[in-house]
């Protein structure tokens, strides 16, 4: 296949997706043209996922890894409350790989952009010896309202959503559900903009593991954290999972007493795990003991 | 080096670079913000860099490859004319690639991001066996202004900016003045700004070769080409080199007779080469004889 046959498939797959009447130019010219809105801002992230680093081609079908590679972007807009618009994609592949799988990786990617009504704008297109997929998203808010990992006070509550741990079982296990979830994680688009309507005061997504991504939370609020509660622990899963393991893509967030936090958001529940102290920056506390940022760190 | 420290550093970097007030949040959170001004149009475009297949870690400094990676994305902003604003980088890197290279890298970016005006405003970072480089960059242009591939009417000049031949002569020589342009490419952002204010008909840049692109071109357009002037070939170049190599990263527009062209934008030569015609959509003859598509295709 061309690229230009690439171009166009992917061009008729992606014009079944959600329009934007902000997106005024997607795929076929050089950039793609965003029409902002008054009063919101727009917000941009970028993850890339690489062949034999976050995923093989022998464990995830190619559908996978579209799936995978939005949803690790995605997850960043939800971190800050986002309501997704669009996304660009650059994708390498190797020359062995066939049509079918290229068709694979993008009906994976566009079927969840399209639940998340987000439109495919345009990308690059390259040959490598390796699968490597860099997915750009972008999402709005109203103006000054997304939610900053800068923004916990002494006196707030920790909250995360869903279960912990479950990526990282399933990883070591390749089994059951956990494994599902490694495979195909879901990014919490709709609980990010609940709690930002909420208005809540800080929060990020759990990529890498709550003790290190707590811990990067509380460095950008100049706040340390204690966690005194019981996790919510992903069936099977260990607690050292639960307080290392990466790639659950579950929220993290921080909210002022006051904040009426609800014990759902739709089905995912959401849990009190402790609170936010004043003291040494991005110092964390699990049920009195210093946490180590044992988790996931890209360059170590 | 572990990921904070490398964030720490790109942090600091980038904070030397100038200031847009559009980009309200630049790196440190989970995504970039932009907060748009009225009546203005963003455009998006990413490019994804790969080690032995754009370039040699043997033939390439680590600055020289910062610079190319933005440059080529770059490159399409001046193409629809836009403005540069922000860019993201994605970057994954062997381990064995030491701290000095991670330096040279950014700062070969940054330099090019200044002397652009543009911020860098986020990325991520990745360990893996191979340099690979995403850019994703946003410029801006007023509303409903870019410059598009599909505005070209028959009987309207064909133009190109500079001399064209010279990055494929480069790469097979890799002597002088020619292998300069094939590792340090010059985005032509200055005059593809030029060309929006001028109202030019269509254009993109020549990243694959003129015979392709120009193919592209019409495509988009829906009409055919002639090219029955003389090209302005690079010194040393051939007329195969000129016709068909990639990266000049020159500019390919089209204006109505009616517009009028200069001979130069700043230092820059323009050279009219020809006219669009009706005819079959993407045909290209070159003085008289049909000229086949020969230039890079990415899934060739």
């Amino acid at each position: 296949m061309r690229e230009t046959q690439i171009v166009d498939l992917v061009r008729k797959l992606a014009r079944t997706g959600p329009p934007h009447k902000e997106v005024v130019q997607g795929i076929g010219d050089d950039c793609a043209i965003l029409r902002p809105a008054p009063h919101q801002d727009f917000l941009f992230t970028c993850d890339v996922t690489l062949e034999d680093r976050h995923f093989t081609l022998d464990t995830h079908t190619a559908a996978d890894i579209g799936h995978k590679a939005l949803a690790r972007s995605l997850s960043d807009l939800a971190a800050m409350g986002a309501e997704p618009v669009f996304c660009l994609v650059s994708l390498a592949i190797p020359e062995r790989l066939a049509n079918v799988w290229v068709q694979g990786f993008y009906k994976g990617l566009l079927s969840l952009a399209a639940k998340q009504g987000m439109t495919l704008a345009g990308g690059d297109l390259a040959r490598f010896n390796k699968v490597v997929a860099d997915l750009v998203c972008c999402g709005k808010v109203p103006e000054g309202q997304a939610i900053l990992r800068s923004g916990a006070k002494p006196g707030d509550r920790i909250y995360v959503t869903g279960e912990l741990g479950a990526s990282a079982h399933g990883l070591a296990t390749r089994l059951g559900k956990a494994w599902r979830r490694h495979v195909r994680p879901e990014p919490r688009v709709e609980a990010g903009i609940a709690l930002r309507r909420l208005g809540v005061s800080a929060g990020m997504d759990l990529s890498d593991g709550l003790s290190l991504d707590l811990r990067r939370l509380c460095l950008e609020s100049k706040v340390r954290a204690d966690i005194d509660s019981d996790l919510p622990i992903a069936r099977a899963a260990t607690l050292e999972e639960a307080l290392h393991g990466g790639e659950d893509y579950e929220l993290l967030f921080t909210a002022s007493p006051k904040t009426n936090v609800p014990e759902k958001i739709g089905v995912l529940p959401i849990t009190a795990i402790g609170f936010i102290r004043t003291g040494t920056p991005g110092r964390v506390l699990f049920k009195g003991r210093p946490l180590p940022p044992k988790g996931f760190d890209h360059f170590g």
